[in-house]
């Protein structure tokens, strides 16, 4: 594919949160894409950087409104929806047939009808959403790469997932007893004001939120089942004072002692994934902010391991990682446009 | 008076806001006061503790509604207001006359009706504002101890009064050249969710608001002005990502050069004032916060002078000095209940 | 005991730190004690407020060397050692045995000698240690009254053990398995500037640091065995951008499924401890900071329990629980001194 | 210039803070740029991944040791050193003299001996001082072009003159009476640890610090008096608790009121200059951090004018202005590599 000729063309549906902020910031810049629209109701007509002031004057682009006839996706050949839950249920089956999809929300993660009823409250989107590939880029490459539409994962899924990925296909963690304790920045809370993310709360404090009722567990279960045996886990979610970041400490006590070189084993998983980088010591949320990047660091001592990984809740935990599956899904290599680097500090 | 016997009587209208918050912390553990009760429409029957969870099983005082009949004021010496600017215009006229007002808002602040309508945009209470005394302590000690209402002081303004005080009274702001540089914290605006107190947003942010006109202007004018010759100020508000503090920089050029002890000049000023304290260098808003100090540090080169100056926003810059106030108007020592001693860290 | 008459004499040796900057800030106003020095061989002379700013103008009292006469103690009734880990195994020893003595370090609490040596990398102090009481006081008050000598507990080490320690003596951590997921605020690692608490670095961080090696481990450990049966853990610390605070998540998996009313459990156990608040949902660091406060909130689904806890890991994890365990040494009521509150926001 | 078969052979000297570290995350990725060695004693034989974990497996490059020989310096085009101030003051000198050098310390600024000492404590470079500019792009892009030796300006002066050379330009600032309050993030401090930048004490502090002293002065002054007419300022600095950015409020008194249409005057100076936005209201740190932006917003009341400007310190302020100033000296556009784009949030 020559993308200097024969750029993809792409829509944003939802392009106020911080989804379609990352969105734009990635796309805008990607060689081999062009954004013909994004949407904002609420600032339709407005230039995207009146409302992302970081992008101001780097794009004359417009917020448009929500399209009301089908023949606005004509020649688009991608879209990526970035609304709250709920909403891309009823977008997503009007959509052309022949236009790519990529869903940055749950409402086609989950295959178990009642599963999705119970974390979401939510009715299952039925037989459409078999359409949809679970976009964990690193575990799913051959299967995202023909996609015709993406259930993009969670950012606590993504973290939790490439944590505990080797370990499955590795059939470690059949038997294991494993606790997911993972933390989050704000901005994982969204781009509107809400109590939890009111900055004289938020500022100093650390807590819990959800216990053992957090909507991501249905599809970190579902997908590392499908990876290798596994018999459930406890996962707990916590609220850090950061803007940007997920921190995963996965816990797995397996039932026996066994002999095996961890670092080893994670470096060789991940040996052709650019994005996942294995460290010694601790991760930190600091070196991966802004990037696509997921640090992860192993540990063991007799039976008891401990994985801890790292993302940018926004990047490789959504919007990031969409774009890495749109390259896929359209030939190119998968680091094109991503190679965001972080700072120090 | 004998606290121990006859305690002061108060309520306080608005206890669910930041300012009421603070009322509550002080006054709970202060030795002559009681609380006899505290409104908040929106949590009326619940525990204070389940709103204000710093102040879980430390009181059983619930909130209650906001009184309908005079009758409810009843055995009341005094009553707090701590609500949005507005609302104190229409309940103060109507608190019965022997019962003594503390009022957190700007409602009464501005003599002037004109500048009181521009910089607030609401109608100003014409006579009954006269009734209010300012209540900026350090300063108006003796008409405070004789009133029966009281304007309390913003924010913004007691730290620059408090800076600029001593220079006013000794006839040095007259033909000066003025600039104040005033930041605050995020609790300056209050305990209701915005855009600009969003964590994602104000964590890594500095910002200047309200160029030119903010409302705490007129009140800083008419006091200055009250104390010494004074000619009118450039005064510049900024957002700080803290959740507390008020740090003001006030710039001042003498039409001549003059020889002075600065330093010595607010010693002086403020020797028998124990919440104001004089330092070297600079204040630093981490050293008064959580208590009712403020720090000033003074410096000169030429006819240059800079006057530093830092509150806690919501305790000498509101609630803190309320109650200063209180004490002052029941004649008890005015540190009664306010020596609250800030950490390090 | 008439504690307006008869104050107890006390001395802080290292009073330079966090843990003696806390210690200051209590018993300077603490009713029944004098503090009649307070060493920091590095400030020898100078007043105490111009190191710890918030005590600015609010004590007289400087700082000495430390003493190099036993004599020096005289008339001394309590001495607290605020040292790095080390120093109160050689200080200890020599202090004259009428002195109560309560140690903030972890040099007297580990009876395992070869633990001590792998955690500490130091000598034990052999029997001398014996004499030392392990001063978490929630569990151990009749032994902390009749102690001559206090081995104060560990921040993690405290937050840890309140939340398990119901479970322990209703023997049901035996045969569980227990994973202790910790995050502490940067002021645990001192008052000297270091690479990890470099505010450039710290800001923006979150990580883990030494896994399954942390030198709580065997104090955790110890303690919790002498209140039940209890058959290990893995214990993981982490690294908050806050500057107080310690957020301890408890996961446990019983070896079968029980019947039992948790919060009851819990609110039951520590019906008779003021400091020990149990609340729903989930602890938040931010209502405890500033505070001798420990919030608890406990959830179960099936076997599988989480416990929550947060402290102040420089009050209750430190010099707050140091000034309880003094007032209970000494017969005063345990919350002498300590009633600090904390602050919304 | 074809960039793809020539690329610009630099070294930097001085690799392992911060500005080094944000040299390294521009060049490496800078289209027309070859690195050739970057140094850093301490670090010497370390892979740069190591020591900036931002850049982990990004680049293959190690830190070496500072050069002994001349003869390393063969086929370098350009030098930029990156030190703490006195160090380049010996080092460019010994350069050879086809060699381009871009300093990013105070060494070169200054003009007056005097002042020099004054403000630095160091011995004037003499006559070779002569042969440097000073590189505030936007105000002198054909000397910069021309040039061989660049003093890169400091971030509080790149704020200052940024926001104050269009009035300068213009002759308004000749009589006018200019107050600067500038604020810095903590990264200005440098990456070493320090007191000021201990995270316990910075995380919510805000501070004056060298009030009337600050090094940056005396560039500041000779920079806008080259420009207009310029009778000294009144300058003062301040911490704030981020970790990046730099605000300038710059408050100008015209001698007499003028009709003159403020933001056109600085559209108009900044056409040309892609790094430079105007905005309206106030610019903000938070949309130009990780950016080689300048966002500036300018109000007038009367004969008071303000001007804003927001920078990112280490980018605008240092590394990135540098690298744009490398660009004109080599004839790439100005914007090369330098296409930074920050995020929301």
């Amino acid at each position: 594919m020559d993308t200097s000729t024969t750029k993809i063309k792409v829509a944003i549906i939802g392009g106020s949160g911080y989804g379609g902020s990352e969105l734009l910031r990635i796309l805008l810049f990607h060689p081999g894409v062009e954004i013909v629209f994004v949407t904002a109701n609420e600032h339709a007509g407005r230039p995207v950087g009146d409302v992302h002031r970081n992008l101001l004057e780097l794009t004359e682009l417009c917020f448009s409104s929500m399209p009301t006839s089908v023949s606005e996706f004509d020649g688009i050949d991608a879209v990526f929806i970035a609304l709250p839950h709920g909403h891309a249920l009823e977008i997503a089956p009007r959509l052309p047939s022949g236009v790519k999809v990529i869903d940055l929300s749950g409402d086609f993660r989950i295959n178990d009808v009642e599963a999705f009823r119970e974390y979401y409250g939510l009715v299952h989107a039925g037989d459409i959403q078999k359409e949809f590939v679970y976009g964990l880029t690193e575990t799913s490459r051959p299967v995202i790469s023909n996609a015709r539409r993406i259930a993009n994962p969670g950012c606590f899924a993504t973290a939790t997932i490439l944590a505990l990925a080797p370990l499955a296909s590795a059939g470690l963690l059949s038997g294991s007893r494993i606790v997911v304790d993972a933390k989050t920045g704000s901005s994982g809370s969204g781009a509107k004001p809400a109590a939890n993310t009111h900055h004289p709360q938020r500022s100093n404090s650390f807590y819990a939120y959800k216990p053992f009722l957090h909507q991501h567990v249905p599809e970190i279960e579902q997908h590392l089942s499908s990876l290798g045996g596994f018999n459930g886990m406890t996962f707990m979610t916590h609220s850090m004072p950061v803007t940007r970041g997920i921190f995963a400490s996965c816990y797995v006590q397996l039932p026996y002692e066994i002999e095996i070189d961890l670092p080893e084993l994670y470096r060789s998983a991940y040996e052709h994934s650019f994005f996942v980088r294995i460290v010694e010591g601790s991760p930190d949320i600091n070196w991966v902010k802004n990037t696509n990047f997921c640090d992860i660091a192993v540990h063991g001592r007799g039976r008891d391991f401990v994985v801890f990984s790292a993302i940018d809740n926004l990047v490789k935990g959504a919007s990031g990682q969409a774009v890495q599956n749109l390259n896929l899904m359209f030939g190119l290599d998968e680091t094109t446009g991503l190679r965001l680097t972080g700072s120090n500090p």
